[in-house]
């Protein structure tokens, strides 16, 4: 498993400029991005496929859903912060959208 | 599907009475239930049966989860506040965690 040491402010940057469908919450120091689907069922769709992404990584989102949107927010508890960790499953649920035809 | 008319006050006093498990959020007009399972796998999979559960009733929950926690808030949005459906939907759900074994 990737390390779980905070990321400094600089790499905090570094990843918000790199990631940039996501936003930063300060108050958590936590990934934030807010998505928003045709209906229920493709909302529900895609929150399975992080599921299946997350307990890969062993490494889970604190994630809510209102029909057809979806909001995440990741963050690392051990890490008492961002991590690594938190970075790679936010790239990987990117990928998913852009795997979407 | 049941009508959409808004419970009487006294009516959630009943529907609160039975449905023993849920409180009342008054600021929404909603049921609201915390649930606690083992695990994420057990969490997600729980939420994947109330996700059926909802689209064959087409009433969705307002729902989070954070690792083995999830919390369901239900509430008609077009009765603006609790209808037959959110307590139908609460008792499917209750039926859901009776089920297990």
């Amino acid at each position: 498993l990737a390390k779980l040491t905070k990321l400094t402010k600089q790499e905090t940057t570094s990843v918000l400029a790199e990631l940039e469908d996501w936003i930063h919450d300060p108050e958590r120091d936590a990934l934030l991005r807010d998505f928003t689907f045709r209906d229920f069922n493709e909302a529900f769709g895609f929150m399975t496929r992080v599921a299946l992404l997350a307990e890969q990584a062993d490494h889970h989102p604190e994630w809510s859903n209102v029909w057809n949107r979806v909001q995440i927010l990741l963050t690392t508890h051990d890490a008492d912060g961002l991590s690594k960790r938190d970075v790679d499953l936010a790239k990987r649920i990117d990928a998913l959208l852009r795997d979407r035809h």
